[in-house]
Protein backbone atom coordinates (compact mmCIF):
# COMPACT_ATOMS: atom_id res chain seq x y z
CA UNK A 1 0.00 0.00 0.00
CA UNK A 2 2.88 2.30 1.05
CA UNK A 3 4.38 1.05 -2.27
CA UNK A 4 1.76 1.64 -4.19
CA UNK A 5 1.06 5.40 -3.04
CA UNK A 6 4.67 5.84 -3.42
CA UNK A 7 4.13 5.24 -7.28
CA UNK A 8 1.29 6.79 -7.41
CA UNK A 9 3.23 10.38 -6.26
CA UNK A 10 6.03 9.67 -8.56
CA UNK A 11 3.29 9.35 -11.66
CA UNK A 12 2.01 12.29 -10.25
CA UNK A 13 5.05 14.23 -10.39
CA UNK A 14 6.03 13.08 -13.49
CA UNK A 15 2.89 14.27 -15.23
CA UNK A 16 3.23 17.40 -13.25
CA UNK A 17 6.69 18.28 -14.30
CA UNK A 18 5.98 17.54 -18.38
CA UNK A 19 3.03 19.77 -18.42
CA UNK A 20 4.72 22.59 -16.48
CA UNK A 21 8.19 22.09 -17.96
CA UNK A 22 6.77 22.04 -21.81
CA UNK A 23 4.36 24.56 -21.83
CA UNK A 24 6.70 28.22 -20.40
CA UNK A 25 4.26 30.64 -19.70
CA UNK A 26 0.87 29.02 -19.66
CA UNK A 27 -1.06 29.30 -16.57
CA UNK A 28 -2.67 26.10 -15.11
CA UNK A 29 -5.43 26.29 -12.60
CA UNK A 30 -5.31 24.22 -9.77
CA UNK A 31 -8.44 22.50 -10.44
CA UNK A 32 -6.71 21.72 -13.98
CA UNK A 33 -4.09 20.00 -12.27
CA UNK A 34 -6.38 18.12 -10.28
CA UNK A 35 -8.43 16.74 -12.51
CA UNK A 36 -5.57 15.72 -14.62
CA UNK A 37 -4.20 13.76 -11.58
CA UNK A 38 -6.71 12.66 -9.40
CA UNK A 39 -4.72 14.95 -6.65
CA UNK A 40 -6.40 16.92 -3.85
CA UNK A 41 -4.97 20.76 -4.33
CA UNK A 42 -3.44 20.79 -0.79
CA UNK A 43 -1.14 17.72 -2.01
CA UNK A 44 -0.32 19.14 -5.65
CA UNK A 45 1.05 22.43 -3.78
CA UNK A 46 3.77 20.42 -2.32
CA UNK A 47 4.49 18.89 -5.42
CA UNK A 48 4.83 22.19 -7.39
CA UNK A 49 7.09 23.41 -4.57
CA UNK A 50 9.36 20.58 -5.23
CA UNK A 51 9.23 20.89 -9.12
CA UNK A 52 9.66 24.66 -8.62
CA UNK A 53 12.91 23.94 -6.19
CA UNK A 54 14.03 21.84 -8.71
CA UNK A 55 13.80 24.35 -12.10
CA UNK A 56 14.77 27.24 -9.81
CA UNK A 57 18.09 25.25 -8.74
CA UNK A 58 19.02 24.06 -12.05
CA UNK A 59 18.71 27.70 -13.45
CA UNK A 60 15.80 26.98 -15.93
CA UNK A 61 13.35 29.49 -13.92
CA UNK A 62 10.38 29.95 -11.79
CA UNK A 63 7.25 28.18 -10.94
CA UNK A 64 5.05 31.49 -10.07
CA UNK A 65 1.94 31.20 -8.25
CA UNK A 66 -0.89 33.30 -9.03
CA UNK A 67 -3.60 34.26 -6.71
CA UNK A 68 -7.14 35.15 -7.16
CA UNK A 69 -9.91 33.70 -8.52
CA UNK A 70 -8.48 33.62 -12.35
CA UNK A 71 -5.22 31.66 -10.31
CA UNK A 72 -2.88 28.88 -10.57
CA UNK A 73 0.68 28.23 -11.57
CA UNK A 74 2.95 29.35 -14.25
CA UNK A 75 6.78 28.17 -15.40
CA UNK A 76 8.49 31.35 -16.52
CA UNK A 77 11.13 30.26 -18.23
CA UNK A 78 14.94 32.02 -17.95
CA UNK A 79 18.31 31.07 -17.90
CA UNK A 80 20.45 31.66 -14.98
CA UNK A 81 23.58 33.74 -15.27
CA UNK A 82 25.98 30.72 -15.54
CA UNK A 83 23.43 28.89 -17.98
CA UNK A 84 23.02 32.18 -20.12
CA UNK A 85 27.40 32.57 -20.20
CA UNK A 86 27.34 28.93 -21.38
CA UNK A 87 24.84 29.60 -24.09
CA UNK A 88 26.91 32.48 -25.32
CA UNK A 89 30.11 31.05 -25.09
CA UNK A 90 28.95 27.71 -26.89
CA UNK A 91 27.43 29.76 -29.49
CA UNK A 92 30.71 31.98 -29.91
CA UNK A 93 32.80 29.26 -30.48
CA UNK A 94 30.73 27.27 -33.00
CA UNK A 95 29.84 30.82 -35.23
CA UNK A 96 33.70 31.64 -34.96
CA UNK A 97 33.97 28.53 -37.54
CA UNK A 98 36.23 29.94 -40.13
CA UNK A 99 34.40 27.65 -42.12
CA UNK A 100 31.75 29.39 -42.30
CA UNK A 101 33.33 32.71 -43.57
CA UNK A 102 31.62 33.50 -47.15
CA UNK A 103 33.67 34.95 -50.16
CA UNK A 104 32.15 38.53 -49.41
CA UNK A 105 33.46 38.47 -45.91
CA UNK A 106 30.01 37.23 -44.93
CA UNK A 107 29.64 34.31 -41.95
CA UNK A 108 27.23 31.68 -42.71
CA UNK A 109 24.67 31.52 -39.64
CA UNK A 110 21.76 30.11 -41.50
CA UNK A 111 22.22 26.50 -39.86
CA UNK A 112 22.04 27.84 -36.06
CA UNK A 113 19.55 30.07 -36.90
CA UNK A 114 17.32 27.40 -38.35
CA UNK A 115 18.45 24.66 -35.79
CA UNK A 116 15.68 23.96 -33.33
CA UNK A 117 18.59 22.91 -30.90
CA UNK A 118 20.34 26.48 -30.82
CA UNK A 119 16.85 28.48 -31.49
CA UNK A 120 14.84 26.90 -28.70
CA UNK A 121 17.69 27.49 -26.01
CA UNK A 122 18.08 31.21 -27.37
CA UNK A 123 14.61 31.83 -27.26
CA UNK A 124 14.25 30.95 -23.56
CA UNK A 125 17.36 33.26 -23.05
CA UNK A 126 15.30 36.14 -24.75
CA UNK A 127 12.41 34.88 -22.46
CA UNK A 128 14.32 35.16 -19.58
CA UNK A 129 15.64 38.47 -20.40
CA UNK A 130 12.33 40.29 -21.64
CA UNK A 131 10.28 38.34 -18.75
CA UNK A 132 9.50 41.41 -16.50
CA UNK A 133 8.20 43.60 -19.96
CA UNK A 134 5.00 41.47 -19.56
CA UNK A 135 5.34 41.33 -23.30
CA UNK A 136 2.01 39.49 -24.65
CA UNK A 137 3.04 39.24 -28.07
CA UNK A 138 6.52 38.77 -30.27
CA UNK A 139 6.82 39.89 -33.94
CA UNK A 140 9.47 39.65 -36.00
CA UNK A 141 10.76 39.91 -40.07
CA UNK A 142 10.49 37.33 -42.87
CA UNK A 143 12.55 34.98 -42.97
CA UNK A 144 15.43 34.23 -40.84
CA UNK A 145 13.51 36.24 -37.73
CA UNK A 146 11.26 33.41 -37.12
CA UNK A 147 12.74 30.68 -35.87
CA UNK A 148 14.07 32.49 -32.82
CA UNK A 149 11.06 34.79 -33.16
CA UNK A 150 8.85 31.11 -32.48
CA UNK A 151 10.84 29.77 -30.01
CA UNK A 152 11.10 33.11 -27.67
CA UNK A 153 6.81 33.51 -28.18
CA UNK A 154 7.02 30.00 -27.19
CA UNK A 155 9.02 30.29 -23.80
CA UNK A 156 6.80 33.42 -22.80
CA UNK A 157 3.56 31.17 -23.77
CA UNK A 158 2.11 34.31 -25.59
CA UNK A 159 1.23 34.95 -29.97
CA UNK A 160 3.70 35.59 -32.57
CA UNK A 161 2.99 37.62 -35.18
CA UNK A 162 5.40 37.80 -38.71
CA UNK A 163 5.55 40.95 -41.11
CA UNK A 164 6.40 40.33 -44.65
CA UNK A 165 7.72 41.85 -47.40
CA UNK A 166 4.79 41.99 -49.39
CA UNK A 167 1.36 41.83 -48.38
CA UNK A 168 -1.01 38.74 -49.41
CA UNK A 169 -4.30 38.49 -51.10
CA UNK A 170 -5.10 35.68 -48.45
CA UNK A 171 -4.23 37.48 -45.37
CA UNK A 172 -7.04 40.57 -45.76
CA UNK A 173 -6.36 44.17 -44.89
CA UNK A 174 -2.50 45.07 -44.07
CA UNK A 175 -0.64 47.96 -42.84
CA UNK A 176 2.48 48.37 -45.04
CA UNK A 177 5.04 51.03 -44.57
CA UNK A 178 8.68 51.43 -46.42
CA UNK A 179 11.85 51.62 -45.19
CA UNK A 180 16.00 52.68 -45.84
CA UNK A 181 17.53 49.36 -44.86
CA UNK A 182 21.03 49.52 -43.67
CA UNK A 183 22.19 48.61 -47.13
CA UNK A 184 20.28 52.07 -48.53
CA UNK A 185 17.84 50.25 -50.55
CA UNK A 186 14.23 50.83 -49.59
CA UNK A 187 12.62 47.77 -48.26
CA UNK A 188 8.52 47.36 -47.64
CA UNK A 189 7.00 45.50 -44.85
CA UNK A 190 3.91 44.49 -44.16
CA UNK A 191 1.42 42.77 -41.38
CA UNK A 192 -2.20 41.65 -41.90
CA UNK A 193 -4.41 44.35 -39.82
CA UNK A 194 -5.48 41.64 -37.40
CA UNK A 195 -2.13 39.63 -36.52
CA UNK A 196 -1.35 42.66 -33.87
CA UNK A 197 -4.09 43.81 -32.06
CA UNK A 198 -4.07 46.98 -30.05
CA UNK A 199 -2.82 47.37 -27.01
CA UNK A 200 -0.22 44.86 -27.73
CA UNK A 201 2.78 44.71 -25.37
CA UNK A 202 5.37 43.52 -28.38
CA UNK A 203 8.85 42.05 -27.98
CA UNK A 204 10.17 42.03 -31.08
CA UNK A 205 12.92 39.85 -32.18
CA UNK A 206 14.82 39.56 -35.04
CA UNK A 207 18.23 37.57 -35.79
CA UNK A 208 20.89 40.29 -36.88
CA UNK A 209 21.03 43.80 -35.70
CA UNK A 210 23.03 46.19 -38.22
CA UNK A 211 21.88 49.63 -38.54
CA UNK A 212 18.85 49.01 -37.01
CA UNK A 213 16.10 49.88 -40.02
CA UNK A 214 14.40 46.76 -39.96
CA UNK A 215 14.00 46.75 -36.21
CA UNK A 216 12.83 50.45 -36.53
CA UNK A 217 10.45 49.93 -39.41
CA UNK A 218 9.05 46.83 -36.77
CA UNK A 219 8.08 49.16 -33.76
CA UNK A 220 6.98 51.83 -36.15
CA UNK A 221 4.09 48.99 -37.51
CA UNK A 222 3.14 48.08 -33.48
CA UNK A 223 2.70 51.85 -33.14
CA UNK A 224 0.15 52.02 -36.65
CA UNK A 225 -1.99 49.61 -34.98
CA UNK A 226 -1.76 51.26 -31.42
CA UNK A 227 0.95 48.56 -29.51
CA UNK A 228 3.82 49.38 -27.83
CA UNK A 229 7.27 47.64 -28.38
CA UNK A 230 9.04 47.11 -24.81
CA UNK A 231 12.10 45.57 -26.17
CA UNK A 232 14.01 44.68 -28.77
CA UNK A 233 15.76 41.11 -28.99
CA UNK A 234 18.50 39.71 -31.88
CA UNK A 235 20.94 37.59 -31.75
CA UNK A 236 24.30 39.00 -32.91
CA UNK A 237 24.61 42.87 -33.87
CA UNK A 238 27.58 44.48 -35.42
CA UNK A 239 29.62 47.34 -33.38
CA UNK A 240 27.17 50.18 -32.75
CA UNK A 241 27.43 53.44 -34.82
CA UNK A 242 24.63 55.33 -34.44
CA UNK A 243 22.18 53.19 -33.88
CA UNK A 244 18.60 54.85 -32.39
CA UNK A 245 16.44 52.41 -30.89
CA UNK A 246 13.15 53.14 -29.48
CA UNK A 247 13.32 50.52 -26.82
CA UNK A 248 15.46 48.16 -24.45
CA UNK A 249 17.72 46.52 -26.60
CA UNK A 250 19.56 43.48 -26.11
CA UNK A 251 22.05 41.34 -28.36
CA UNK A 252 23.34 37.82 -27.41
CA UNK A 253 26.56 38.14 -29.84
CA UNK A 254 28.39 40.95 -31.01
CA UNK A 255 30.39 40.66 -34.92
CA UNK A 256 33.13 42.68 -34.87
CA UNK A 257 35.20 41.33 -37.95
CA UNK A 258 35.48 38.54 -40.29
CA UNK A 259 38.39 38.30 -42.16
CA UNK A 260 38.66 36.64 -45.38
CA UNK A 261 42.67 36.33 -45.76
CA UNK A 262 43.48 35.37 -42.35
CA UNK A 263 40.56 33.09 -42.11
CA UNK A 264 39.48 34.61 -39.09
CA UNK A 265 35.97 35.86 -37.19
CA UNK A 266 36.19 37.67 -34.35
CA UNK A 267 32.77 37.48 -32.71
CA UNK A 268 32.07 37.70 -28.69
CA UNK A 269 29.31 38.53 -25.64
CA UNK A 270 27.72 41.84 -26.65
CA UNK A 271 27.87 44.75 -24.31
CA UNK A 272 24.18 44.24 -23.33
CA UNK A 273 24.99 40.54 -22.46
CA UNK A 274 27.93 41.07 -20.43
CA UNK A 275 25.54 44.23 -18.71
CA UNK A 276 22.68 41.76 -18.08
CA UNK A 277 24.41 39.09 -16.82
CA UNK A 278 25.81 41.37 -14.55
CA UNK A 279 22.36 42.30 -13.08
CA UNK A 280 21.53 38.57 -13.18
CA UNK A 281 24.32 37.76 -10.57
CA UNK A 282 23.72 40.43 -8.57
CA UNK A 283 20.22 38.96 -8.34
CA UNK A 284 21.34 35.23 -7.84
CA UNK B 1 16.19 9.26 6.71
CA UNK B 2 13.79 7.42 4.55
CA UNK B 3 12.24 11.18 3.78
CA UNK B 4 15.16 12.59 2.82
CA UNK B 5 15.83 9.63 0.09
CA UNK B 6 12.27 9.97 -0.70
CA UNK B 7 12.93 13.59 -1.90
CA UNK B 8 15.95 12.53 -3.11
CA UNK B 9 14.62 10.54 -5.77
CA UNK B 10 11.13 12.86 -6.33
CA UNK B 11 13.81 15.43 -7.16
CA UNK B 12 15.52 13.18 -9.10
CA UNK B 13 12.24 11.96 -11.20
CA UNK B 14 11.47 15.77 -11.90
CA UNK B 15 15.07 16.56 -13.39
CA UNK B 16 15.05 13.16 -15.55
CA UNK B 17 11.21 14.16 -16.67
CA UNK B 18 12.28 17.85 -17.53
CA UNK B 19 15.35 16.82 -19.63
CA UNK B 20 13.35 13.67 -21.41
CA UNK B 21 10.71 15.58 -21.93
CA UNK B 22 11.38 18.84 -22.98
CA UNK B 23 14.22 17.78 -25.65
CA UNK B 24 12.43 15.01 -27.99
CA UNK B 25 15.02 12.93 -30.53
CA UNK B 26 17.65 13.89 -28.46
CA UNK B 27 19.56 10.41 -27.05
CA UNK B 28 21.06 10.79 -23.52
CA UNK B 29 23.56 8.60 -22.14
CA UNK B 30 22.65 6.69 -18.98
CA UNK B 31 26.35 7.83 -18.10
CA UNK B 32 24.95 11.98 -18.93
CA UNK B 33 21.90 11.04 -16.83
CA UNK B 34 23.92 9.55 -13.87
CA UNK B 35 26.33 12.79 -13.91
CA UNK B 36 23.60 14.64 -14.04
CA UNK B 37 21.75 13.03 -10.71
CA UNK B 38 23.74 11.47 -8.56
CA UNK B 39 22.15 8.01 -9.12
CA UNK B 40 23.43 4.68 -10.39
CA UNK B 41 22.39 3.36 -13.65
CA UNK B 42 20.33 0.62 -11.79
CA UNK B 43 18.02 3.09 -10.15
CA UNK B 44 18.08 5.34 -13.21
CA UNK B 45 16.35 2.69 -15.34
CA UNK B 46 13.71 2.20 -12.92
CA UNK B 47 12.97 5.54 -13.00
CA UNK B 48 13.10 5.46 -16.93
CA UNK B 49 10.91 3.37 -17.07
CA UNK B 50 8.23 5.10 -15.16
CA UNK B 51 8.63 8.39 -17.14
CA UNK B 52 8.25 6.23 -19.78
CA UNK B 53 4.85 4.40 -18.45
CA UNK B 54 3.27 7.74 -17.99
CA UNK B 55 4.25 9.56 -21.25
CA UNK B 56 2.40 6.33 -22.57
CA UNK B 57 0.21 6.51 -20.71
CA UNK B 58 -0.83 9.91 -21.76
CA UNK B 59 -0.26 9.15 -25.35
CA UNK B 60 2.88 11.74 -25.80
CA UNK B 61 5.30 9.24 -27.50
CA UNK B 62 7.73 6.20 -26.05
CA UNK B 63 11.34 6.51 -24.06
CA UNK B 64 12.63 3.92 -26.21
CA UNK B 65 15.86 2.56 -24.99
CA UNK B 66 19.09 2.39 -27.39
CA UNK B 67 21.44 -0.84 -26.66
CA UNK B 68 25.28 -0.94 -27.42
CA UNK B 69 28.38 1.74 -26.62
CA UNK B 70 26.39 4.10 -28.15
CA UNK B 71 23.34 3.50 -26.27
CA UNK B 72 21.37 5.51 -24.06
CA UNK B 73 17.47 6.34 -23.93
CA UNK B 74 15.44 8.90 -26.25
CA UNK B 75 11.78 10.39 -26.14
CA UNK B 76 10.16 9.46 -30.03
CA UNK B 77 7.15 12.09 -29.52
CA UNK B 78 4.58 11.40 -31.21
CA UNK B 79 0.29 11.71 -30.41
CA UNK B 80 -2.03 8.08 -29.69
CA UNK B 81 -4.86 8.33 -31.72
CA UNK B 82 -7.04 10.29 -29.48
CA UNK B 83 -4.89 13.17 -28.94
CA UNK B 84 -4.29 13.29 -33.11
CA UNK B 85 -8.15 13.16 -33.81
CA UNK B 86 -8.80 16.17 -30.83
CA UNK B 87 -6.23 18.27 -32.40
CA UNK B 88 -7.51 18.09 -35.89
CA UNK B 89 -10.93 18.26 -34.11
CA UNK B 90 -9.74 21.29 -32.25
CA UNK B 91 -7.89 22.72 -35.66
CA UNK B 92 -11.40 21.97 -37.96
CA UNK B 93 -13.05 23.97 -35.27
CA UNK B 94 -10.62 27.23 -35.21
CA UNK B 95 -10.13 27.16 -38.87
CA UNK B 96 -13.97 27.24 -39.94
CA UNK B 97 -14.48 30.15 -38.31
CA UNK B 98 -16.50 32.41 -40.55
CA UNK B 99 -14.61 35.60 -39.46
CA UNK B 100 -12.06 33.96 -40.96
CA UNK B 101 -12.86 34.07 -44.48
CA UNK B 102 -10.78 37.45 -46.54
CA UNK B 103 -12.47 38.87 -49.65
CA UNK B 104 -11.55 36.47 -52.66
CA UNK B 105 -12.47 33.07 -51.17
CA UNK B 106 -9.37 32.67 -49.14
CA UNK B 107 -8.93 31.69 -45.53
CA UNK B 108 -7.12 33.33 -42.81
CA UNK B 109 -4.48 30.86 -41.06
CA UNK B 110 -1.62 32.66 -40.41
CA UNK B 111 -1.97 33.03 -36.80
CA UNK B 112 -2.71 29.18 -36.15
CA UNK B 113 0.42 28.49 -38.61
CA UNK B 114 2.57 31.29 -36.79
CA UNK B 115 1.08 30.48 -33.03
CA UNK B 116 3.70 28.07 -31.14
CA UNK B 117 0.62 26.43 -29.39
CA UNK B 118 -0.62 24.85 -32.08
CA UNK B 119 2.56 24.72 -34.04
CA UNK B 120 3.74 22.53 -31.53
CA UNK B 121 1.14 20.12 -31.62
CA UNK B 122 1.16 19.88 -34.89
CA UNK B 123 4.82 19.15 -34.81
CA UNK B 124 4.54 16.72 -33.05
CA UNK B 125 1.39 14.89 -34.74
CA UNK B 126 3.76 14.86 -37.87
CA UNK B 127 6.98 13.76 -36.37
CA UNK B 128 4.84 10.81 -34.49
CA UNK B 129 2.96 10.07 -38.44
CA UNK B 130 6.47 10.21 -39.83
CA UNK B 131 8.69 8.38 -36.91
CA UNK B 132 9.22 5.41 -38.76
CA UNK B 133 10.87 6.85 -41.45
CA UNK B 134 13.89 8.02 -39.62
CA UNK B 135 14.11 11.53 -40.58
CA UNK B 136 17.64 13.27 -39.88
CA UNK B 137 16.65 16.68 -41.70
CA UNK B 138 12.76 18.24 -42.00
CA UNK B 139 12.86 20.96 -45.45
CA UNK B 140 10.47 23.66 -45.87
CA UNK B 141 9.96 26.79 -48.24
CA UNK B 142 9.58 30.25 -46.52
CA UNK B 143 7.76 32.03 -45.13
CA UNK B 144 4.50 30.16 -43.99
CA UNK B 145 6.31 26.41 -43.73
CA UNK B 146 9.11 27.54 -41.11
CA UNK B 147 6.97 27.43 -37.98
CA UNK B 148 5.42 24.02 -38.83
CA UNK B 149 9.03 22.68 -40.06
CA UNK B 150 10.76 23.87 -37.11
CA UNK B 151 8.37 22.04 -34.73
CA UNK B 152 8.50 19.16 -36.64
CA UNK B 153 12.52 19.16 -36.36
CA UNK B 154 12.54 19.81 -33.06
CA UNK B 155 9.77 16.82 -31.88
CA UNK B 156 12.35 14.51 -34.02
CA UNK B 157 15.33 16.61 -32.99
CA UNK B 158 16.71 16.85 -36.23
CA UNK B 159 18.07 19.78 -38.14
CA UNK B 160 15.62 22.60 -40.05
CA UNK B 161 16.54 23.65 -43.45
CA UNK B 162 15.10 26.38 -45.33
CA UNK B 163 14.65 26.74 -48.80
CA UNK B 164 14.25 30.16 -50.16
CA UNK B 165 12.66 32.23 -53.11
CA UNK B 166 15.70 34.01 -54.15
CA UNK B 167 19.53 33.41 -52.97
CA UNK B 168 21.32 35.08 -51.03
CA UNK B 169 24.90 36.18 -51.26
CA UNK B 170 25.58 35.43 -47.09
CA UNK B 171 24.75 31.91 -47.68
CA UNK B 172 27.75 31.08 -49.58
CA UNK B 173 26.78 28.55 -52.68
CA UNK B 174 23.41 27.45 -53.67
CA UNK B 175 21.15 24.68 -55.72
CA UNK B 176 18.39 26.92 -57.57
CA UNK B 177 15.26 25.48 -59.30
CA UNK B 178 12.86 27.09 -61.22
CA UNK B 179 9.32 25.46 -60.69
CA UNK B 180 5.56 26.50 -61.80
CA UNK B 181 3.04 27.15 -59.19
CA UNK B 182 0.21 26.04 -58.69
CA UNK B 183 -1.56 29.38 -60.04
CA UNK B 184 0.90 29.15 -63.65
CA UNK B 185 3.25 31.07 -62.12
CA UNK B 186 6.83 30.50 -62.27
CA UNK B 187 8.56 29.80 -59.34
CA UNK B 188 12.44 29.87 -58.18
CA UNK B 189 14.00 28.20 -54.92
CA UNK B 190 17.14 28.44 -53.87
CA UNK B 191 19.14 26.01 -50.74
CA UNK B 192 22.33 26.85 -49.44
CA UNK B 193 24.79 23.69 -50.77
CA UNK B 194 25.79 23.22 -46.68
CA UNK B 195 22.47 23.10 -45.74
CA UNK B 196 21.42 19.66 -46.65
CA UNK B 197 24.10 17.19 -46.71
CA UNK B 198 24.15 14.15 -49.55
CA UNK B 199 22.48 11.27 -48.05
CA UNK B 200 20.07 12.85 -45.73
CA UNK B 201 16.54 11.43 -44.91
CA UNK B 202 14.08 14.48 -45.44
CA UNK B 203 11.29 15.37 -44.06
CA UNK B 204 9.43 17.89 -46.36
CA UNK B 205 6.90 20.29 -44.57
CA UNK B 206 4.68 22.65 -45.67
CA UNK B 207 1.54 24.59 -44.78
CA UNK B 208 -0.91 24.18 -47.56
CA UNK B 209 -0.79 21.31 -50.39
CA UNK B 210 -2.30 22.77 -53.38
CA UNK B 211 -1.19 21.50 -56.70
CA UNK B 212 2.16 20.13 -54.99
CA UNK B 213 4.30 22.15 -57.06
CA UNK B 214 5.97 23.71 -53.99
CA UNK B 215 6.19 20.28 -52.72
CA UNK B 216 7.56 18.71 -55.86
CA UNK B 217 10.54 21.15 -55.85
CA UNK B 218 11.65 20.69 -52.48
CA UNK B 219 11.88 17.13 -53.57
CA UNK B 220 14.15 17.60 -56.93
CA UNK B 221 16.05 19.88 -54.65
CA UNK B 222 16.47 17.04 -52.28
CA UNK B 223 17.76 14.87 -54.75
CA UNK B 224 19.74 17.64 -56.60
CA UNK B 225 21.76 17.60 -53.20
CA UNK B 226 21.95 13.68 -52.88
CA UNK B 227 19.15 13.46 -50.38
CA UNK B 228 16.05 11.03 -50.33
CA UNK B 229 12.54 12.75 -49.03
CA UNK B 230 11.22 10.22 -46.72
CA UNK B 231 8.10 11.91 -46.67
CA UNK B 232 5.85 14.83 -46.94
CA UNK B 233 3.50 16.33 -44.66
CA UNK B 234 0.83 19.12 -44.59
CA UNK B 235 -1.86 20.75 -42.11
CA UNK B 236 -4.07 21.31 -44.59
CA UNK B 237 -4.86 20.15 -48.49
CA UNK B 238 -7.02 20.94 -50.89
CA UNK B 239 -9.09 18.31 -52.83
CA UNK B 240 -6.92 16.71 -54.77
CA UNK B 241 -7.06 16.83 -59.02
CA UNK B 242 -4.01 15.21 -60.27
CA UNK B 243 -1.32 15.69 -57.19
CA UNK B 244 1.32 13.23 -57.92
CA UNK B 245 3.67 13.60 -55.34
CA UNK B 246 7.14 11.30 -55.43
CA UNK B 247 7.13 10.29 -50.81
CA UNK B 248 4.24 9.34 -48.95
CA UNK B 249 2.39 11.93 -47.97
CA UNK B 250 0.63 13.27 -44.97
CA UNK B 251 -2.14 15.83 -44.30
CA UNK B 252 -4.69 16.61 -41.36
CA UNK B 253 -7.02 18.88 -43.00
CA UNK B 254 -8.41 18.97 -46.16
CA UNK B 255 -10.10 22.40 -47.19
CA UNK B 256 -13.07 21.53 -49.41
CA UNK B 257 -14.85 25.00 -49.54
CA UNK B 258 -14.71 28.42 -48.39
CA UNK B 259 -18.31 30.13 -49.32
CA UNK B 260 -17.91 33.78 -48.83
CA UNK B 261 -21.56 34.78 -49.68
CA UNK B 262 -23.00 32.15 -47.17
CA UNK B 263 -20.16 32.70 -44.99
CA UNK B 264 -19.44 28.75 -44.24
CA UNK B 265 -15.86 26.95 -44.42
CA UNK B 266 -16.26 22.68 -45.26
CA UNK B 267 -13.43 21.74 -43.76
CA UNK B 268 -12.23 18.61 -42.07
CA UNK B 269 -9.84 15.59 -41.43
CA UNK B 270 -8.13 14.50 -44.51
CA UNK B 271 -8.11 11.08 -45.80
CA UNK B 272 -4.52 10.28 -45.27
CA UNK B 273 -5.70 11.66 -41.82
CA UNK B 274 -8.18 9.23 -41.17
CA UNK B 275 -6.04 6.86 -42.45
CA UNK B 276 -3.41 6.99 -40.09
CA UNK B 277 -6.06 7.62 -37.35
CA UNK B 278 -7.14 4.22 -38.16
CA UNK B 279 -3.64 2.60 -38.16
CA UNK B 280 -2.82 4.16 -34.82
CA UNK B 281 -6.08 2.69 -33.57
CA UNK B 282 -5.14 -1.13 -34.88
CA UNK B 283 -1.98 -0.68 -33.20
CA UNK B 284 -2.63 0.40 -29.99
Amino acid sequence: MAREARYARLRRIIELTRRIATAPGRLYSLAELSAATGAARSTLSEDITLIDDVLQEKGLGVVETVTGAAGGVRFRAGFSAPHAEDLAQALAVELSDPDRIIPGGFLYMTDVIFSPHWSERIGTLFAGRFQSEAADMVLTMETKGIPLALMTARSLGVPLAVARRESRVTEGPAIGLNYVSSSGRIGTMSLPRRALPAGSRVLVVDDFLKGGSTVRGLVELCQELGAACVGIASLCETPSEDKYLPAPQFSVLRLDAVDEHLRRVQLGPSESFQHYLEEARNHA
